[in-house]
């Protein structure tokens, strides 16, 4: 259970920011000079500076987010990445992966539900269900509620990312609870190309932004093993930004999808207010095999009460919402659907 | 034409902002000190930085969206608020009132196109439109384009936006030049009260928050008032904040909407990434006479190609995600259909 602490949580050197300067030497005053002097950070790593932590990256130039910071839980720097916990003022805990916001305890449930509950309800009792990346368990919360699962794998390759999740996260890392739940640390492109061919009904692609170690997922080697992975009719859901800030990545992807996936090609989105632009979106596509229409779920879980008592009801996902998160702004129909083609 | 200069535009003393400091007396380096010192700031005015402009507001703490600056081009203080226009390097020119960001052009149309073709794609040939606030003339823009339109009335409060909107936004203040717009300068409450039993097919409250001038416009009294306004089985849209951020909020407005409008009452949401949690609402609602069946459109606008000569194609609305914007997440869901009841 959750709510007894944290299994597995590993005892992490916890870093206090100083009053007057951080690690790196960046002031408390010289905020506007680092706002402006962005192309001059390594990385693109953003800095926490006392008081708040702002989100700065050539993703999104020319804005930022910023959370007050309450206390700085956790820093640390795995193989892959840096990884940072903090006590947001009004966001709950917050998980930053090399600067950029991965989840906040108060909007999580928006994300982890619709990149689950998108492929899963689309498709009749999925057994087997594969997820990438997806380190802090959050996906892996949400797969369990499924009844007809019989096995849940996930290849993450971050371990630091599992450990934080554990200790900081328990109500997100509680996935990992799910006795059908078989962890694989490693990488997720490496993994998929041992999978036997047609394994799974589901591959769920949690993946951080195309820069850094996830940048390999948004690649068309990787869509052909995703593809290898899964059975006739099966289903794939990625993570794939935002509509308002990356067309360009989006058309590319929904191009790639289109020349391997030959069920069907689906882009949907939903609000999460602390991503970039407040929206974020998935791609949805199936392999050749028994049609699968996305737009419709098949497998409605709003009525299944059963999934409820370990994790908690669902706050945002229900039928609606599912079908309503395929209708695109005009702007962003135009190109889908051209490329769709 | 817009294109052609801003008809009507006053000459404004244009201020630029000096290197070290602002005339406030918050210097650049004090960047920091401003977000954390919020609480001392009078009227939640943020202030423009070197670089960057940042959003901070008690109506959204402990987070601050912020836009980087090419050009401060206007800063005026009217008698209702102060006002301020700037280049930003990535988002077009922005409207700043009160220090809160009313549009920006990169993302004006999702707001502009969902708060009028919601209603007025809701019911058969609108005729009378009331817009009360919107002095930008997005509205105006989006209305004009519905042929069936006879007279379009427009009371804004503030002269000063609209007439900073037709000199910096041509694009938007461009639905000043439909010959069926009749502009009143002047109280919007004080307005509909005078206004003879019946008039309007559809009033658009396109209203800033709820604190400052348009507080008045989420109250009891202004929705009867509304009510009064229209004819039977005519409709209203309002303004109605961020599901993420002010539930309690819309709880308010549901409840007395309920009281009020007889026919139907509706919340439907739509993303705008510079908005606070990147979302905005609307509540839709019907006095009794005809029914309306807001979520399915008997005035579909996507197939009136004319109406694009002056004013651009559509480039968020369509049909498919009118409907679309009535689904509501969850946790929303809960609380509203409670309230609707």
């Amino acid at each position: 259970m959750a709510e007894e602490g944290v299994p597995g949580a590993t005892d992490f050197p916890v870093k206090r920011p100083r009053e007057e300067e951080e690690e790196n030497g960046v002031s408390a005053s010289a905020v506007s000079m680092e706002l402006e002097g962005n192309k001059e950070q390594p990385d693109c790593i953003s800095t926490v500076i006392p008081g708040w932590f702002s989100e700065i990256s050539p993703m999104w130039p020319g804005e930022a987010h910023s959370l007050k910071v309450e206390k700085i839980l956790f820093q640390g720097k795995s193989e892959y990445q840096s990884v940072m916990v903090f006590q947001s003022s009004t966001y709950g805990k917050v998980l930053i992966l090399d600067g950029v916001i991965q989840l906040t305890e108060r909007d999580e449930c928006a994300y982890q539900e619709m990149i689950t509950h998108l492929p899963l309800c689309s498709i009749p009792n999925p057994k087997k269900v594969l997820v990438i990346g997806g380190g802090d368990g959050g996906v892996l919360r949400e797969v369990s509620r499924h009844s007809s699962i019989e096995q849940i794998d996930i290849c993450e390759i971050d371990k630091m990312v599992v450990d934080v999740s554990k200790q900081f996260f328990p109500d997100i890392a509680v996935g990992y609870d799910d006795p059908r739940v078989n962890l694989h640390i490693g990488d997720g492109v490496a993994f998929l190309k041992a999978v036997p061919e047609g394994t799974y009904d589901a591959v769920i692609v949690d993946s951080s932004d195309p820069v850094g170690p996830a940048q390999e997922l948004f690649e068309k080697p990787f869509f052909q093993s995703v593809s290898n992975a899964l059975r006739p009719g099966g289903v794939v859901c990625t993570q794939a930004e935002s509509i308002w800030l990356h067309m360009d990545i989006i058309e590319g992807i929904v191009a790639n999808c289109r020349q391997i996936f030959k069920g069907s090609v689906n882009y949907a989105w939903t609000t999460v207010p602390t991503y970039p632009s407040g929206v974020i979106g998935f791609m949805l596509c199936s392999t050749e095999g028994p049609p699968v229409d996305f737009k419709h779920p098949v497998n409605p879980i709003d009525a299944n009460e059963s999934s409820n008592k370990c994790k908690g009801p669902l706050k945002f996902y229900n039928s609606e919402i599912h079908t309503a998160a395929f209708c695109l702004p005009s702007f962003a129909k135009k190109v889908i659907e051209s490329k769709a083609k």
